[in-house]
């Protein structure tokens, strides 16, 4: 595990576009990437959409969404793929071929098709201040699943249903890729940002392991990569870091 | 994760060698192996030291031993290096240079020195049918752990007393690499033989991850190879393989 | 570059099957091989076919041929994926489908075919006493040549003459991954056996590049391992080593 | 070989930015890299250094020159340091532990301390419109050489006048890792801007391997990555990219 602070959310957002960019250019063949919506990475998207859009150079790079919420009438794309596609696959002009969408129909098949496609190379993540990340939230999935469906109980479905303009629409279940999927990427990069995020940080960064904190589980990966900006990182012990 | 089931034990220690040489050779610059004392491994070095010995063209590989139980009174080298000359680094001939023993004098720099030696290639694992891996067992180490110092209640005295003609030199303490300095490395290799290890290899592998079991994390390792001789495996759910 | 010296042509076949092994076992996600057929690496493949037959922990190991004789007539498969077949694939049982032939059919695709499979994680390559590997004798390709059609002169046609017992079946051409292919490949293993290979290990090793000397290109790539048997290491400057 | 096309030389200082923060970013553990002087790489060391500057999380990156011009008197730095630290590691505030000088006293140590150090990640070239790259300059090494002394004549001692404002210091002689020293490191990457370097790319990539473009053997590297601005792009066969 490594702690990267940098000063503030613009800086933030460029250095975690610095890490997947060099992601994709360590080799010229296929490059596999698992990445995340959310308003994290909001500011990451907007610097990296024009360093990628027209760049026929990054014709090898393929993307992977880890969760999704579907619509319950299924008529339309669920929203984590929505909102991918409106903070960087349409900005960015990624083409179709290389978006490999995970939804209610596939998640069986997601941990099986990224291993044949050859694994992730990296998987970027944001964290809740619960501690979730994906859709791995506390009491919803165990450290040992891989893709999975997550039933959504009444207070789940509260708690998504901004999402849906039309209440009608909020579905019943998620999917997610579970804590050994994510642990099966080779490089996890995890950011945050904000004050709001700073208690959930140290306390995954410095405490147990356990389900109640699904992030926890991600700091005994051999190669995950932290980048904070000074107000999530504010409460960390510094003689550790 | 993946599964290795083989015939026996001989095949057992035949391909635990070969994914050891395979670590070898699959770099000029130099490599880093943790690697196991204990019965296991007898047959694979018996295997591996005649490949190794007087091999100049091995010299950049280097080995960690990763944990020990040193002498009470400290005149001697501790259990796991002495057993590790014996059974390999003597046989095989392996120059002091390339050997990096830890021990109770130097365990807090462990990982640092590792870090700063590249990281390792690859740790070589046996486990103990109580689940434990190196020095972690049920009620020691927690996950979160780095290389520590463990204090020896009766009970573990009474365990290590075994390996110790002298009473007077059972130690008070042992030191191991945690379970976050064994996740740290790039490639893990667990192996087990016989019907003595079959339920702890169910549980292992298809339990959950639980403290009471400290190899059960291990699974979460991107690059877990697990090597099996049919009687280890043979309570495995077949269709999960 | 690196040179292994070995005892004899035993130590040789093993040294080589340990290398391919280390290979397939660098990784659970799909490894790319490119391999040899001809006499040298007979004893290799008596070692490595026990080690691999019904082995389906290395259903994830892909096989290529890097050049091919076709007959003329084109009504069998040509002379070295037979050759391959007959020494390896069968007794080794190895599943066509991890099979990918190359042919007179299909070489132009063959760079790109291997570039969209991920690479080859290592070739492994014999060596001419006039210095050709694969196909590439002195005369026919260029050091910049990818895969490549090679028209047979008189010469070649008597050359090859040999393997066919229906000299009619002499092909006018033969297909080979020319240099920059073979380059191309994350690991070269070379290895030769027997006095008759010193001169041209030695021109090879310590000469200038040339195309005079096919392989002397070899040299020049980042991760190349040469295996000799003393015999064919005889005549190398030992200093250099 | 990728040819990346971007559209300026802004650009082009971007993209070869971003693959060294890559490279940087790719581990925890150390990272070796040798970088250019000359005048290509201005923009992009004017993007790198504030990158860097200050970051701590940087510490892991080494820093290695290929070449040096020596004063006579050996009574300062040589002019590609001297060059760096003016360009880069001044503005960037690389710490000494991280810069591994080359000069005229130790290049002899060269190839063996990178080997030591765990080889090259990276080195970043630039290309003379004559066809060298470091110090290979045609009629100076040969595609065989590691490190090694040039001696300059009278020719070679006018053209490189314009770095010393004392003619008296003009030396007798270069060091430069020699084409087999680049070859070795596990990526390289080549970039040219403006027209004046247009020609000698369409040498470069579309031509043969020969002494006379010192350039062209690095084709032959399974990993390189050439970034070109339009200006240096326009005569390049678009077919073959």
């Amino acid at each position: 595990m490594k702690v990267i602070v940098v000063k503030d959310y613009e800086s933030l957002s460029k250095v975690a576009a610095q890490h997947l960019l060099g992601e994709m250019f360590q080799r010229h063949e296929r490059v596999n990437l698992a990445i995340t919506a959310g308003s994290t990475p909001i500011g990451m998207y907007e610097y990296l959409a024009p360093e990628v859009k027209g760049k026929d150079y990054l014709a090898h790079v393929h993307y992977y969404n880890f969760d999704e919420i579907p619509y319950f009438s299924g008529k339309q794309e669920g929203i984590t793929i929505s909102d991918l596609r409106r903070l960087y696959f349409n900005p960015a002009g990624v083409p179709e071929a290389q978006i490999h969408v995970l939804d209610e129909k596939n998640y069986q098949e997601q941990d099986q098709r990224i291993f044949d496609d050859g694994g992730l190379d990296a998987i970027l993540l944001g964290i809740g201040a619960d501690g979730h990340y994906c859709g791995n939230l506390p009491g919803t999935t165990k450290f040992t699943d891989f893709t999975t469906k997550v039933n959504c109980d009444e207070a789940m479905k509260e708690r998504i249903s901004g999402h849906f303009e039309d209440k009608e629409e909020i579905p019943d279940f998620y999917v997610t890729m579970g804590p050994r999927s994510v642990m099966n990427a080779r490089h996890l990069i995890l950011f945050a940002s904000g004050e709001e995020k700073a208690a959930i940080m140290k306390t995954m960064i410095e405490g147990s392991i356990t389900d109640e904190i699904p992030a926890s589980i991600l700091k005994m990966h051999p190669h995950l990569t932290i980048i904070l900006d000074e107000a999530a990182a504010k409460l960390l012990d510094k003689e550790q870091l």
